[in-house]
């Protein structure tokens, strides 16, 4: 049997992620475990395998559960090479010259699903790399990838011991970093202009951004809102926010 | 000790939940159940609670778990009134008169956390009234409310058994109906004017919307992506769409 108690940063779940990745980046894959049941959905993740030459074990619902630790991976289960996070340095020497970088940054973000979905959302408009924190945050677990519908596989990721000197190492290389926080100098994004380089920091709604993040950022941002309630989830506020941006870039 | 076996419809659930509905609907509220526990966010619900006159019964873990079916609840079920859902005539009467109105209708959508997002991103927007189908999606369960905010409480519903006739008979009071689909006559968002009186519809990922529905739609529209994947989730692209709405409104 393939190897058993792989780690669960290589592990990746569910038909939408899995079919995601085979298509868009199958060299990240390296095996991929399914359950040998009905056809549909599943035996395109088959006939994907095939083509893009991935070896494929079928795998008991039961087993499955175990690797990934979760009920909810639907049937499919895979195993990608460790990641390669990006350096800080290569990041900003790859997009030197570059008129427009778009970054997003992500403060206490511990709930997996939440992590996905943010991940989700900077693949599909474009975003050019993901900063995160390698232990005030959650990691990208089996739950986050499957939130994230492969974006895990497929998006720049930068990971740093320390997010408020990366917002500086940002700021010399020419960015905004802009947070989204209510206060007194926050600009409504309906009037907001988006620097052509910028990093927006997305904090947790439990937890927000930490004051010395917050203390170092250049501008702050709110969206604009008519109800009661406090404020969106943080996937859907960052994905206002990232269409927002992007609308700016293709008026 | 108080009513056991309430209907799961009239349960809801959540720190955030529960607390939004204290605040801005308390007359929603029957009973509020929670664990005698920690202080902190806990004890702002018993502080409302007593302030807001709604009785309260201190409940384990276990047994909330057991009234509401699920472990998130985060120690706090609340008791709400059985819902009056609006009828679509009296909607109608209601905002006769009114230049503007902006309604989501939502088709298949039979998770309950994205119906919960759906609604509370409705809410935050100022979306007049959400209609969903009797039978083709999730009930307004306790997690539907909890991923809500409490916004299941605050914000018109109007339930019918047949959407495409409801979408005939939004036409008939001079509202577009918008689907969100990517067909060659589809709009940009970025292009996108959203009619004074527009019914914007949203499906689920996996089923979309029915055919009969997109047959009666006036207008399509899809919000412009630059990654790999297909599509944000649901909830993230209604937020998107419910902002540039909103931002239309007030420029």
């Amino acid at each position: 049997m393939y190897k058993k108690n792989i780690p669960k940063d290589q592990l990746i779940m569910g038909l939408h992620a899995v079919k995601e990745v085979l298509t868009h980046a199958p060299h990240r894959l390296l095996h991929v475990f399914l359950e040998p049941q009905e056809k549909g959905r599943k035996s395109d993740i088959q006939e994907l395998c095939t083509f893009q030459k991935i070896p494929m074990t079928f795998t008991s619902f039961r087993q499955l559960t175990d690797m990934v630790e979760s009920e909810s991976h639907q049937s499919v289960v895979a195993h990608v090479k460790g990641r390669n996070f990006v350096d800080l340095k290569n990041f900003f020497r790859e997009i030197e010259g570059k008129e427009r970088s778009f970054v997003l940054m992500l403060d206490q973000i511990f709930d997996p699903q939440n992590l996905g979905a943010l991940l989700r959302s900077s693949e599909c408009f474009g975003v050019d790399a993901v900063v995160f924190s390698k232990n005030r945050g959650s990691d990208i677990t089996p739950v986050a990838t499957k939130s994230s519908c492969g974006a895990s596989e497929l998006i720049p990721l930068i990971r740093v011991s320390n997010l408020a000197e990366a917002v500086s190492q940002f700021q010399e290389e020419g960015f905004d970093a802009v947070t989204t926080l209510l206060n007194p100098s926050s600009e409504s994004l309906f009037d907001f202009t988006f620097s052509d380089k910028t990093l927006l920091i997305m904090g947790s709604e439990g937890e927000g951004i930490q004051p010395l993040i917050c203390k170092r950022a250049n501008r702050s941002i709110y969206i604009p809102m008519q109800g009661h309630i406090e404020s969106l989830n943080v996937a859907q506020a960052c994905a206002v926010l990232l269409s927002a941006a992007a609308r700016q870039r293709n008026p």
